[in-house]
């Protein structure tokens, strides 16, 4: 009977059913040096960037002998509220996570910062991005007696650090470093260093701050405005940052090549009031509406934008077609955006406990739905039946993204091509599934323009636009390992009370 | 030193510091007839209402011989997500109750719906409003031997209802309702009947829904929506609605008054997306935005809403004015609007904790900020500071509201009149204090006309506009009684484990 | 498939498989005038009387203004760990309660002590016994417009008081009592005033006693030892003892009858170290033994107690038959004795899970078997099976209580005589049941002579012992009364969160 | 001035201040092979266990392809008691820790049985005892790239196994251990076998059954009794035993040495039920009793106890002398036997909480106290005090162990030897100390008697009794490296949410 409770299936800061037809980010990491107060500024950082993964977060702190470590499944704001907690992480160093799990299972074993007891003194470690070799290394490691607490890609770092033949904490890092493919942007830390670390490519973002004497690494230019720190500088694709009571100090280890940052970090991912890689997120998403209103122009009556991720290029597309712009669908702000939930049947559900449309706006009009991507296609097809049932005579979907027809592999949790509605259908067939009078992606030469470029520089794109194009530059090695399996990573099942 | 844990002082769902400067809803009901998933609309609802009160949920289902409740501080969605609370609330009619104190503290012994054995059988009640009669009454009812188990004025219906001299419960019900003064919007249910009553003015709102036979009576249109409902018409000022098996008839036991709806409702309470009253509350923001451009222009760069409640006014305001709209504040969702904190020490951190400024659409700019009302002012003056440090050159405030000068007595936590902000300062002293260039609210004959009204007829006004206007159209009988005090409602402080 | 899992069923603290077969004892209250940690001892108290009740425990203190309360479900252990707890109940005066639910299920709005602000001020309220007459009295108060907040008998008490037309609060209190029937040892408080009442009979022990200028009331004189406090005398049947800052005052408010104390608190439901009526429990347990002894000699090899309430009477046994006592039976204390378990599958587990045989005490052994009582006889017959598969060779029971062969109505958790299995069987029936090769119970005049008398006087019996019996000397007016079932007390299902 | 809460310091169950003056127990292990129940076996086992370590408990279970996990702090009742947890732990074979710290920190990283995947494939380990050189090992091991979870000398036998250069899991187990020194009862699992082995000087318990085909493996016999298992045999000092589908193998791979089992085992440590090493342990206990009665008679009016681990001992000591046995001091069953208290204040309160003098059988007596060890003396002195103030004219106590006088290396948590109040003063000073009127311990030879020996051979004692008589027969590798502090073990401070 009771077959519409709503909230059953797990806690409710651990679910957002209609998210889940987003791609999901990866981590936020961030590193504060030289404050008395690093961890509160470390948790602050943490629910800047929550958005960046809601499954769990943690922070280890150093006072420059002991560690102290509090890791947690669930929000920020729910694992560190303790008095309790934050006086025991004491000492001017800190290191913070946000995770969402790409790799490894939810376990509280796989939650970040990981820590370990070197030869050379502890280490702190933690990591937004996803490495392509994970599994084949962490394989050979196990061969050679190493033993893994977590199934997470991050610890094969750690161990790698740890077997390094080099001396210097710096010169083990590097060594680990080189052995390891993917996206990384990483912070690690000593009793009187902290590291940060971005990949060649630079897929994943690392900023670096300032803040009365103390300097501050994150992921996001957000989690700098919350601590009222300063924004200095981007960490360089390949750069290695050494921070410690010296200042501040550049390494550059790899081999240069041509970088390749996430272009749906702009779509999608990063916060629209973080400045990334120079440029205003939020500026971006405006033009990539402007852009895609000048490709797929459509008579209407007012631009409706999904919330809340499709306000800003819903705004672009009204102010460049001239249609005003309408909050025609409302969302609850009691359910925030989290996770995957098992079956279809609570996805749909989800739309209607996060979504309600404002009849006032849609009933006798044309309209144009602006959203900034579509993964499976689930919820669209649900707003715009809700916006249909509404009274709405026509509904053009625009999205502020080229279709979405690969998988990510270096940092983001999307379906396989199996699920990708843009892999498996055609336009026609799209606009029909989801009922709408007409569809259209911005191009990724558009895509490109919104974010500075003149287009898309076939032998030498500057952006990663795998989902999109498929070129994926870097090997994908325990992808094109048969014997890498998710399943063969551990054996063990726990859970901890 | 750790002097800036930002989450030390309550629970995460239990705090909101910047909406603390925000009146507070008073409270959501619904009621639902003649569905066999009863409770599990009910509590879609509340999940719906949730904005109406966030402390505390409660369900009474009633499977036509017992009654089933669960009741529970926080939100709705941490209250029944559990399998075994849902299979618990049996039965084809449930009411629920969404709550935030207005009166009564926050004890679980306050959670609505109260139940009671009463001499016909077992009668669930719940309640929005405040009855401004209700210790005088309970002084009253103790002196005879009655027992409260609670300290919220709802309990005062039910003593009265329970010793009526009527048999009938209808009967019972005007009996106890014609005693008491107030706002209130009623719920009520037997074993077989369900009742639904506004008081004479109208002042809450209250409306009734149809979906697939079974009766629905809530306090805004949002909660029929989610639950896919058909709205019928809302409840009328002074109107007992007795809902049975017969379907659904309606009484009117009251001298009939010039209704006075709360204007505040359209204004800042109500959801967006609800129709009340026959009006859709996103529509008459964006009018009042219109108004407020129409009396107040200033030459300006860009319109930029105070999130989420500015947001249709400003869009509004931007629309008149010609000015660019941009989300120049933004929100972080991840704290949700909640609770009063204690000190002015955490307000201020609320903000940095919430909002963030979008420096891309601040710097060098010339700013109209829009916000729906100014109560202490606190949150609007950390406000203004961000856009300012962000580089804005100029800073002028619109507030959607007439300036609040009075407390409100029927319904709604507001401060007393000292710490009101308008009802100590003037417009000139509020500019400096609040650090703007310029301050101007709507007029209050600009409100009544973005409510499709001439203005406010003198003689006659047709809604219950007392915080700007000090017009308290009802008695105030406990206020005006010197010996009811808050202390002497109960001498029992108790918290239940 | 996991059909065996020993701990699914119920929170650890909440059971005790094979307790599940005696009966449970009805409350323990407490209570202290006079001392700054008043609540503090009034937990120490209610941690020695906790054998009384596990269901739930409560103490309101007052500080001559305000009353503090704190209740839950539990072990007072568990409820009354925090600082913050005990920080709030603070004052000079506290009464505290043990519950297990004889009258009022278990939820919490039952826990004690009750709570009401009554037309002279607060009253704070706790019952240890049974009213026989309080569902005809509730079911007439609820005619007249009483509202219950509670299942609970001893919430008439509070309502009668509530109504009462008398002004003084002790007069209130004997009106009140007047009224009801059956058993009760009671304590109350008013700002000022502390009141401990036993009724006409005297059937639940309540004794006096004295702390550095405090004054203590209590079920048991072990409550007063674990304070550091004085016993000065019981509280005699019949009688209203009044605290206050002048001393202690006895009031005689009832016709004067033959005391009737309850029997088988001497035999299982005292603590073996209290002192009651002026005679140490330990030591009539013994005395039993020898009786028992005397009356039912067997040839044997060794003693065996029941662990742990058949030790003291096995002692007894052993050294009046001269046969050697052994713990042949090892008990886990793990578990502690707590609820009844829903199905018999259960039980059985429990017995495997508490008790362990010891085997070189038992093989080849003539084993007399020494236990308090039968009910069931499920645990008795489990705990038979496995000193033989022990390898005893022969097995005799002893018990040191006649054969309860009728329930009790005066605050003892006892089954219905369908379920009373020396209710159902004679002496050979029961043998062939439990598989013993002989079985005999105390006779009733021996019992009588272990607690000092020539034996039972036929028409003037000095203890209630109806449940041997059946000799009921107090109206049962509810039980009598065909409208009065448990189920008519509420029509509500309630679960606070 | 709430100065006496009780229970104000920590969970319910994580406490018990007066046992705090007794030696802890080092460890429970159980494993079963075979059972499609293995998990709930285990469970089972753990509860029989209880006693060997309170402070935290775990099972993996083994499904003959995965393994699965649950571990949590607490008693097994509380970890083990929901069916989600029991449903995931699959499989016919299953192995079970009871844990209390005497190596690595309280942290749930420290939780048994550890797990770890492997070269060939999964391991899961858990361990009774206490390795002498494990700070040694486990440095030599980080030195060498080695990241350890854990601060437990357990994941020294693990990382030594991941490491070992043979190929199959028996040679690498044999490997390992002839690297460790210490004290050890192991149980260990990969996905098709499991392996059972004692040090080879048998310091730790383990003994092997059989139940229904399936094999089990535990600390003591009355973990089978439980299952309802039989016993079989205890496995030998220096015994590997390899049981898979083929049945039971033995192996024995170490230099044989003669055995030195602990003997406090029987004074204390094991359950009075359990048989070890062929000797029921009750007996061994009244048999010391009877012992110390004929090497230290006194003239007596009564033996009473200390509750409960004296009452065997004062059984026996009864018996010779010939006077009573009385249990003259009552034990509050509700407070469990768990940890050690910080302060000295809690401890003195916690003799009142659970110990009550029966003053009955005290007044005016010469009373014997038995008891069978003296730690610090904190709660001996306590009770002394007790019992003369509830009126013993001459208190005696008897010790059924020797003095002791040295700490336990071997997997006991002794104080050093600072706090041991028999190392720091003699007999005299002790009496005066303790407030009695004589102290006696049993004589080493004895003890030796007691467990059916002519005495101890000073050349070849037969028993590790290095407590009482400084004798360690192993070499303390760690205590002798200046260089090993259990600071040194981690750098981290961690707390799991």
């Amino acid at each position: 009977m009771l077959t519409t409770n709503p909230f059953d299936l797990a806690p409710a800061h651990l679910r957002d059913e209609d998210d889940d037809d987003k791609p999901k980010e990866e981590c936020g990491v961030v590193g504060i040096f030289g404050d008395p107060d690093a961890a509160s500024h470390a948790v602050l950082g943490l629910h800047a960037l929550q958005h960046r993964g809601q499954e769990a977060a943690g922070v280890v702190s150093c006072d420059g002998f002991s560690f102290h470590s509090h890791r947690g499944l669930g929000h920020v704001s729910e694992n560190f509220k303790s008095e309790e907690v934050m006086n025991r992480l004491a000492g001017p160093m800190a290191i913070g996570h946000n995770r969402y799990s790409t790799s490894g299972d939810k376990a509280l074993r796989n939650v970040q910062p990981f820590y370990a007891d070197l030869a050379f003194g502890g280490l702190g470690l933690c990591h937004n991005g996803n490495l392509t070799n994970a599994v084949t290394l962490r394989r050979q490691l196990v061969q050679k007696g190493c033993i893994f607490s977590s199934t997470s890609d991050t610890e094969v770092v750690l161990q790698l650090v740890a077997r390094s033949d080099y001396l210097a904490v710096e010169d083990r890092l590097v060594d680990a470093l080189r052995k390891v493919e993917g996206a990384y942007s990483l912070i690690a830390m000593t009793t009187n260093t902290m590291y940060g670390i971005r990949d060649p490519y630079g897929i994943r973002p690392l900023v670096l701050g300032h803040l009365d004497g103390a300097h501050i690494l994150a992921s996001e230019s957000c989690a700098l405005d919350i601590m009222g720190a300063e924004y200095v500088r981007d960490v360089e694709p390949g750069e290695l940052v050494v921070i410690d009571r010296d200042g501040v100090r550049s390494v550059k280890p790899f081999v240069p090549v041509q970088s390749r940052f996430c272009i749906f970090e702009y779509i999608y991912f990063a916060r629209p009031d973080s400045v990334v890689e120079g440029t205003s997120v939020y500026h971006v998403r405006k033009r990539i509406g402007e852009e895609l209103a000048r490709e797929s122009a459509v008579p209407a009556d007012v631009i409706v934008p999904v919330p809340d991720s499709g306000v800003p290029a819903a705004l672009g597309f009204a102010a460049e077609s001239g249609v005003p712009f309408e909050f025609g669908i409302i969302r609850n702000h009691y359910v925030g955006r989290t996770f995957i939930q098992p079956t279809q049947r609570t996805r749909d559900l989800g739309v209607k406990r996060k979504h309600n449309a404002n009849r006032a706006f849609l009933e006798g009009k044309r309209v144009v739905l602006v959203d900034d991507s579509i993964v499976r296609g689930t919820t669209s097809k649900k707003i715009v039946q809700m916006v249909r049932q509404a009274g709405a005579t026509e509904v053009h979907m625009r999205i502020s993204s080229p279709p979405t027809t690969h998988p990510c592999f270096f940092g983001i949790d999307t379906p396989d091509r199996d699920n990708l509605l843009a892999a498996q259908h055609n336009l026609a067939e799209m606009e029909k599934l989801l009922g709408v009078d007409s569809l259209a992606f911005i191009s990724i030469d558009g895509l490109y323009r919104a974010v500075g470029q003149v287009g898309r520089e076939l032998g030498n794109p500057t952006f990663c636009d795998a989902c999109f194009t498929g070129d994926y530059f870097l090997p994908l090695t325990d992808r094109n390992d048969t014997e890498c399996t998710s399943q063969q990573l551990s054996l063990l099942r726990e859970k901890l009370a």
